[in-house]
């Protein structure tokens, strides 16, 4: 197949501007990756690395490593056994074109349009004629096409390129002959809908769940119902054991134990629970399926509230990459895989779009600066694939040129043998703005209250959305997170009446809006609403959010991590690492006093502290004593109490988590031991540093959580 | 090959009585399976129980599966790709032949013996004239031999075979024509010699140690030198990354990352290294490496201190089932794989035959106790492959009729897919004795001090070894462990002096000695030596321990137990298991009193807890709330504290570790969160009951672990 230049005919400079990955029907409409430009800051100096270096950096070691290259093969008919790469490699070259869409979508850099552009000639000259694109399965010397739906990861491939499509659909419309990406995309749709069809072909699900979320949105991008349809299906077909089990681990493991509506909790591979989820959100609201919608927010609850890091990271076990039991969030064993933080962040968006609960921008917000924007190196070219929250063991050093099994050991590595998190990381800070804001409008622009415009995320940068009554354009000035105040300035405003809301942190106690007329106001966390009069040309806004460190227990049915605290500043998760400890100081010994309150420093922050001897050695036991004393037991355990002269107390200084390892490798810790309280009197319990806000409810929890810390 | 009748042409009833899995060169030697026999009591009980049920379950089994049916297959000639069972089947056969000898061995039952012999031929009509002998390798339509030996078996399952004729040699003799088992065993040896031996075939090593032991064992009892060098060779050229990679794991996962003389830590798959190790120590006494033993020792020391269970459970990890990092020792995710106790029991004895050190004692006594009889269930005919010290979900039934991938789950299973542990259990207790006591002679038994016998574990029965000064015959009487008296009455005694030692365990604080002429002294831990003149028949001397429930505090670095407690009782691990608490209350919700001393109750204790009410969920974010208050944060976190008009305190059974998930589905922990200490005065952290024996450091301690309980 020969390379189509994407041509622009029928595409609207407004309709690219919102171009975005997820484009349900409702009232709520995502903004468009065109529709704000970033200043500098967090974000944009993230999406500035990505364009600049990681697109380019994966897209060497995928050639290097022969990903490619097996694109060639195919066309050439030269497959045969020894095939470099996983099954599902073909996934992370489509992740990358999605990268390069959205990343030519918000910028128009004619040179990643034209780096798209070669590699979609590459695959598309792979395409089998009935459109099954595959470089695994179905070829000469390979297994045949679907004869291992468990773990080939066909229809997962397939979805990855179909949302590559919906990326470029959407950032350069749809040309007469049709952009070479989406014509792809579309044909290997329609094979998919011809094999799995409910009517005809196999009635089989993919091991790997992606191919609902892809096919839905390419299905709303293309104006195609069937592609939705077979997006239904297969959300439907699965949880009923139709796949063949995968040695000595459980059908939760892929989601097949129990139907998705019926459930009550993701379990398994966190991955593919997610991506089942944003699929299953997807068919809900295109079918009005309610029930179906309850249920995957009945699952994001209980997820949420029992089986998530304080990072938004989820996946507590490495065994299956999966979600743990309830109360089950190991620090140390954590997985929290970048690219379920990814799909959480999918999964969210989508429920945040169908319900506008802010509890989903919350959670999005959590996610995004602690395990999205940690896989990265500060350079772009090197990412973690699992993101622990304590390192008992300094990790060794990677080398540049080496294949990393997974980066799971504490140091960021250049590229993984499973390589799917730095193309997934990618492409998500490829379309940021997409999750930024959204727009609510009455369908024919008619409705009284008139359009309303609501903030999910905060970044300094120049919004301009188009709406029915002409141009809202805001300038938003911020060093969020490091510093709190968030300035909305109103460059212009359309005729008709619109609302502005922004978002105010579940985490943010204490927060204030002054308003255009100088007023100031407490406001609680929630969305917040500025009078639509406020919207008036060079008004200006300002949100003040307390980004003073703070600390956060765990609840006390989190086990792994009693009699400890940890420190968050912001939207942003801290983290002791031992690259900050005096000498003779080990991250073991280290006491948090909980009375001391953190104050800012740097990013991070600074806490009090002391050390404490530790137990010798030499036992010969167990590292367990009896309180009862006797060989084997204290006498050989004795350790130094805080109070019997060790070194006095000490400052520490804290960085903020997504940050860690980059001073090379490090022990660290996010969660850390807390020092008894010292403080007395009739409430010894006491919080830390009670502020008018706090309730009863909020001492008692200290109380509660106090009598394992103290 | 025809079934050789084992005939005992050459075997002296007293050799046999001294038959024994380890006999290796040096002072002491281990009680022989023949010269202690049980008079019920707890070991005897588990011992009665092997026989009469578990040995034939196993069997039973194995033919239903096809794993036996596998020997046959190979015999005539028709094997194919078909074949049932995991690449090492063939080594759970080989492990019940080693159990059916020891019995056979011990009780001299010929039902057992037909039952052997019946095994034996059919295995031995497997065997290829060369001596390989495997029913997944090397014939029509299976992959050639020694083509995957990092994931094939193929030695493994060769080490289990030599491992059961050395129990076979030890316990029938060498007939003139060989035993039937023996010369199968004998010709598999030769095989594996000729195959890597080191100027000759291969230099590979296998990718699961047990060959090592099996041929340096295989060597002893055949007096053959040339097996124990080539146990030397698989030992030496470990850890030099010549084994294969496995995806995603590392070398360190088979201990081929660093030789052993060079290792300082157990580290990798827990049954790997702990084989690899028993086999080491082997090679080096007999080759009288010094060097190597000490490198055995000292990972035993540090793995031992910082990576082992209060159980004595040994693996952290199921992703590798191994070894952690120090001090990672979750107890929800503790893997402790009823192996690799029966392997530490391996390593340990061999190291107390090779020291003398009570430490090694001590260890094999938790893990009897705690892993090895934790995992059959009462009746014989259930397993533990995985023994947790937590349980956070009840485990889902097992049907007796299902083969469970693994028994991981919190309930025992008939069979699994991978059932190493059911037969590893079996031989254990079927040659229990032989980890009971050790003797000393003087090689001529001209020593001036005489012989010494140690009792290194307790059981009521009768023990009978005959000295070259003539036999000395004791009666144990104890309760043991449940009771804290042993009593040793000397039946019949040697005319030379001879010296009887018992063994104080580590935690014994307190324990008492009342000689032959009744008076009582206090005696320390460690070893304790009766005086030869107490050993006159009719003498009784009785031994004292405290068998009253303690308090066990965990290291401080131990973080996933941080601000618990566990109790011990003797050398059993006690638990509280939900069917044990009161309506109404919640496994999560129990605060264990430590200042309340445990009282024992049945074969249990009773210990003083409070349950305290637990936060309420519904604040959308995850399980950690910011100590300032705030929306998602206390508010709707909120728990009733301790001091809020709770429930009252109330006195909880908990129950012998090794008996739990005896009474359905449940959830359990060992490890329990504490209250906060409620004593007040100058020193609010003495231990919960001091007692004379307690030393500062003893207090310190209990100050440390405060630091996180109270």
């Amino acid at each position: 197949m020969t390379h189509h230049p994407s041509t622009r005919s029928d595409a609207s400079p407004q309709r690219e501007a919102r171009a975005r990955p997820v484009a349900p029907p409702g009232p709520r409409r995502g903004l468009g990756v065109g529709e704000l430009r970033l200043d500098g800051g967090f974000w944009g100096a993230l999406q500035e690395t990505n364009a600049e270096a990681t697109l380019r950096h994966c897209l060497d070691w995928m050639e290097q490593l022969g990903w490619l290259g097996n694109f060639d093969r195919v066309a050439e008919g030269a497959t045969g056994g020894d095939r470099p790469g996983w099954q599902f490699s073909d996934s992370e070259v489509y992740k990358l074109l999605e990268a390069l869409a959205w990343e030519y979508g918000r910028t128009g850099d004619p040179a990643i349009d034209a780096l798209l552009n070669k590699v979609v000639d590459r695959i598309s000259a792979a395409q089998d004629e009935d459109g099954y694109l595959n470089t695994c399965f179905g070829h000469a010397g390979q297994a045949g096409r679907y004869t291992d739906l468990s773990t080939g990861h066909e229809l997962y491939c397939t979805g990855h390129l179909l949302q590559a499509a919906v990326a470029r659909v959407r950032t350069v419309g749809r040309a007469a002959g049709g952009d070479a990406l989406v014509e792809v995309a579309r044909r290997a749709a329609e094979h998919v809908c011809r094999e799995f069809g409910a009517d005809r072909g196999q009635a089989g699900i993919c091991g790997h769940p992606e191919i609902e979320v892809g096919l839905a949105e390419l299905g709303r991008a293309l104006d195609e119902p069937r592609y939705t349809e077979q997006a239904r299906l297969f959300v439907e077909r699965r949880g009923r054991g139709t796949l063949a089990p995968i040695a000595l681990l459980s059908p939760a493991y892929f989601q097949d134990d129990v139907p998705v509506r019926d459930a009550d909790v993701w379990r398994g591979h966190a991955v593919r629970a997610l991506y089942l989820a944003a699929g299953a959100v997807d068919v809900a609201v295109d079918t009005h399926d309610d029930d179906l919608r309850a249920a995957v927010e009945r699952q994001w609850t209980r997820s949420v509230e029992r089986r998530t890091y304080l990072t938004g990271g989820m996946g507590s076990r490495h065994q299956d990459e999966g979600f743990g039991d309830d109360w089950e969030l190991p620090p140390d064993r954590a997985y929290c895989e970048t690219c379920a933080g990814v799909a959480s962040v999918m999964v969210s968006w989508r429920l945040l779009l169908a319900t506008g609960e802010v509890r989903y921008a919350d959670l999005i917000e959590r996610t995004l600066y602690n395990v999205v924007a940690t896989s990265p190196r500060t350079d772009g070219r090197a990412f973690f694939y699992a993101n622990p929250l304590q390192q008992r063991e300094p990790g060794a050093d990677v080398r540049p040129d080496a294949v990393n099994p997974r980066a799971e050991g504490g140091v960021r590595a250049p590229w993984f043998d499973v390589s799917c998190c730095p193309t997934n990381v990618a492409r998500t800070l490829a379309s940021w703005q997409a999750y930024a804001a959204f727009v609510e409008e009455a369908p024919d622009g008619s409705g009284d209250a008139g359009a309303v415009v609501t903030l999910a995320q905060y970044a300094a940068g120049d919004l301009k959305v188009v709406l029915d009554g002409g141009a809202l354009a805001l300038r938003v000035t911020t060093g969020y997170p490091h510093d709190g105040r968030v300035q909305v300035e109103v460059i212009a405003a359309p005729e008709q009446p619109v609302t502005l809301r922004l978002r105010v942190p579940h985490w943010a106690d204490g927060a204030e809006l002054t308003g255009a007329d100088g007023t100031t106001i407490a406001v609680r966390p929630g969305w917040v609403t500025v009078g639509t009069a406020a919207l008036a040309a060079g008004a200006v806004v300002s949100l003040d959010l307390p980004v003073t460190p703070r600390l956060t227990w765990p609840d006390p049915r989190v086990d792994a991590v009693r009699g400890t605290v940890a420190v968050e500043r912001g939207p942003l998760v801290l983290a002791l690492e031992s690259v900050d400890l005096p000498d003779g100081v080990a991250l073991d010994q280290v006491r948090l006093d909980p009375d001391v309150v953190p104050r800012t420093q740097g990013d991070g922050a600074v806490v009090r502290a002391r050390p404490v001897a530790l137990p010798a050695g030499g036992s010969g036991t167990p590292p367990f004593a009896s309180g009862a004393g006797g060989a084997g037991g204290p006498a050989t355990r004795g350790g130094a109490g805080p109070d019997d002269g060790g070194p006095a107390a000490l400052d520490l200084q804290l960085v903020p988590y997504h940050r860690w390892a980059e001073r090379g490798p490090s022990t660290m810790r996010v969660f850390i031991p807390t020092t008894r309280a010292r403080r007395t009197g009739s409430h010894p319990h006491a919080p830390a540093h009670p502020r008018p806000g706090s309730t009863p409810q909020g001492r008692q929890l200290n109380d509660e959580h106090d009598t394992f810390t103290a």
